[in-house]
């Protein structure tokens, strides 16, 4: 196509009215950009996180394998300092594969794509079989009652809209059913719940992700079925309202156990002890391979000290990377990081984190003061030729959530949504689905982003 | 990941300040990305057009067949105007499948995996075989000269970049010797090329694209190797200068043929002989199924037409669709177009295409005067949170280019580049990687440029 225009995408000269008061940041950004896309270490660290040593949900020996692994590869980039940082994790197994089919007198047996909600309970080695209430809503099952709801297994089938552009909203939207499902069937007596799985996509995937019980409702089994699955159940249903579900999951939580942070620094040349802590997380669930969520946040964050050291520049203040723990389950490495911090009372400039996935990142999304906003969102023109477009507040990161109340502004790297949920919480989350060049650039944004933190300050 | 901040991820809010002055067109926008994520009718039609019609190139009888099904479903969408516009296109085939290998007495025989380059002379049935020279660059291969030419099959082994962050700035980079190799080549007395296919994907795909050959200059043979094979005989050829590549191609160029653009329009409501064009091209290479290039350019533009249709919006101006033939080799279609356009003397007001592709769109690339540029840009604060951020000049597309001179702005959608050239001249350019949701972007985009070109004028 277009060979005419071909040799006059010249996307960056025409942002040249924004950056000639900034020519030598947009040169050292440039370099940053240039590092990034022609090196393929953090393409390969991210297949090894992904191939050799695979999921790793928090508790795992696989979780540990990756503190380890994290640690060697930091032990080998020549930083000033490499540690762990001890933290509790808790201990769910997800044991067995899920079963489950659906059985209609009228139709006969059909086996449906499942898998368990993180942190379910599982429903013994016998399974549970009931008939199915559906819903769309909380809303939709409080208007049942109990007499329609006791003894039976609510399927909630909400699906995820398409018609938000950003897919975290659709998301946000649909996720209810999945963490808050299993308390709001138990209050009106149902047995097991079955979500459907929260993704914009209509495939085979099962899609899991933690769910909560509450400690005064019984605790009832939860799965979650493919999006194919539940259009399929939601037509038999239609035709046979008497068919039964059966499933099998044998999850179980056992006693907490001890994992880690891992935290790497190049310091300071002038304010060594004023930290940018930059970061993903480096748990994952535990089917498919972590890849999008977080391994791809884990090497975003690793590029900034690898890119760093490859052009040989000196930070001002410390730049600590953190590869925190259980970020899924119950943030226990975000927490604690956060406690640490406070205990030794370190000064931060500014937290950062990604864990929006590993496709082409758009814009960064914080928890800041007016004045930080602002501050931070005059670096837009440097980083708009690199399509770095929304500054936006609202959010952050999970990990860093708990960083809050310190004063500096929290900040998570925005990628582009529209594939993310194609991949989350699924056995589709692989190495295969990342884009080389779009993982580069997360690296790539990240450290033009501490660079400029570094250089100007946050206020 | 990034639970407390799902249901904070208002993008759309924070673009308020732009928003406010003009929000009954933010709504109207709104309305057409609602209608575009939530119809399937666009993607199921580039599904149609790849999977049940496949590749076009022109002059095939699938270029052909694609004619009639734009024609059909077009006529399908009851618009005010359906017609055909005929146009006289060249008549190349592939022939049989190629084949090559190198031969080294040190190593034995490899087979490479290549295609023949658009237009290309074929071998003849023998094929051809010969030392190789490889060089990166035509100032190599001019400071080789005749006497290290002459007889040889010139390899031209120059990747493109991977430092380019725009992938389109990669291919103009390195896309010199697939088009004037031959050329080059022969002048010093090659008998044949071999090109590195220029995708900054490493992988087994050969990518074919048009070459030209020069009237005073003896016709050689050139193909293609994959990027993987391009490293793989350069690897040998410095272990083993002597070793002999060689190639079979049986492509032929047959007399021209009559071929058509397809064109469908919505009359304008208050200026209906003015008019607002905009198209993609429906012929494609003949490997792959031109998912991308330019399946989904077509598929965009048609997109238009139905969104208005299905949103029950009528236009000021007239609306015009042009499905163009023959981009790929001689843009007869497009300079079809433009001769009757001035024939006629029908007013534009703007033409817009898509051919970048069927991934995310970021923005709009035009030739426009700077009043016309300013005025489209001024539309940006509208798009920037459907990440439409990109409002640069410096090219359009090919098949509108012919319409220079009229005075009015051509622009091109752009779309995220990363991917784009896994996919393009390959056989890896299938409805398979094209993702539904960043497809209907695409038509969304458009038809939001439409709705405030046809609103508020260009100037």
């Amino acid at each position: 196509m277009i060979k005419n225009l071909l040799f006059s995408f010249l996307i960056l000269l025409s942002f040249n009215n924004y950056i000639t008061a900034q020519q030598s940041d947009s040169a050292i950004i440039g370099n940053f950009y240039r590092e990034a896309l022609t090196s393929d270490e953090g393409y390969n660290n991210l297949r090894y996180l992904c191939k050799n040593i695979g999921h790793r949900v928090a508790g795992s020996i696989q979780s540990e394998y990756a503190v380890e692994w994290v640690y060697k590869t930091l032990s080998e980039m020549k930083l000033d300092t490499v540690y762990t940082q001890e933290c509790m994790v808790r201990n769910w197994e997800r044991g067995e594969r899920e079963y489950c089919y659906f059985n209609s007198e009228m139709f006969g047996r059909k086996e449906l794509n499942c898998c368990a909600l993180g942190t379910s309970i599982g429903t013994g080695k016998d399974g549970i079989k009931a008939n199915i209430v559906e819903v769309k809503s909380f809303e939709e099952l409080q208007k049942l009652g109990r007499k329609n709801v006791e003894g039976k297994i609510v399927f909630f089938n909400n699906p995820a809209k398409q018609e938000f552009f950003n897919t975290f909203e659709a998301y946000g939207d649909a996720v209810g059913p999945r963490v808050h499902g299993a308390v709001e069937g138990a209050r009106l007596g149902a047995i097991g719940i079955i979500i459907r799985s929260v993704t914009l996509a209509k495939y085979d995937f099962p899609h899991t992700g933690v769910m909560r019980y509450a400690d005064s409702v019984t605790k009832i089994p939860a799965i979650a079925i493919s999006t194919n699955d539940a259009d399929l159940l939601s037509r038999y249903l239609k035709m046979d309202k008497s068919l039964e579900v059966y499933f099998r999951t044998t999850c179980e939580e056992f006693p907490e156990k001890v994992s880690h942070n891992v935290i790497g620094e190049i310091k300071g040349s002038v304010y060594p002890d004023e930290i940018i802590v930059v970061g993903g997380h480096l748990d994952s669930w535990d089917i498919g391979e972590g890849a999008h969520d977080d391994g791809a946040g884990v090497i975003h964050a690793m590029e900034v000290l690898r890119i760093y050291k490859a052009l040989n520049i000196r930070p001002q203040h410390t730049i600590r990377f953190v590869a925190f723990m259980d970020e899924e389950i119950a943030q226990r490495g975000g927490r604690k990081y956060a406690e640490v911090v406070k205990q030794k009372n370190e000064k931060h400039i500014a937290a950062l984190e990604s864990d929006a996935g590993g496709t082409v990142p758009n814009g960064f999304i914080m928890e800041a003061t007016d004045e930080q906003f602002n501050k931070i969102s005059s670096f837009r023109n440097l980083l708009m030729p690199y399509g770095i477009y929304f500054f936006i507040t609202g959010g952050s990161a999970v990990d860093i959530y708990y960083l809050k109340d310190l004063g500096f502004p929290r900040i998570g790297l925005m990628c582009d949504s529209q594939r993310y949920f194609d991949f989350h919480h699924s056995a589709n989350d692989t190495f295969e689905n990342i884009h080389p060049r779009e993982l580069k650039l997360g690296g790539a944004a990240l450290s033009s982003l501490v660079y400029l933190i570094d250089t100007y300050g946050v206020q």
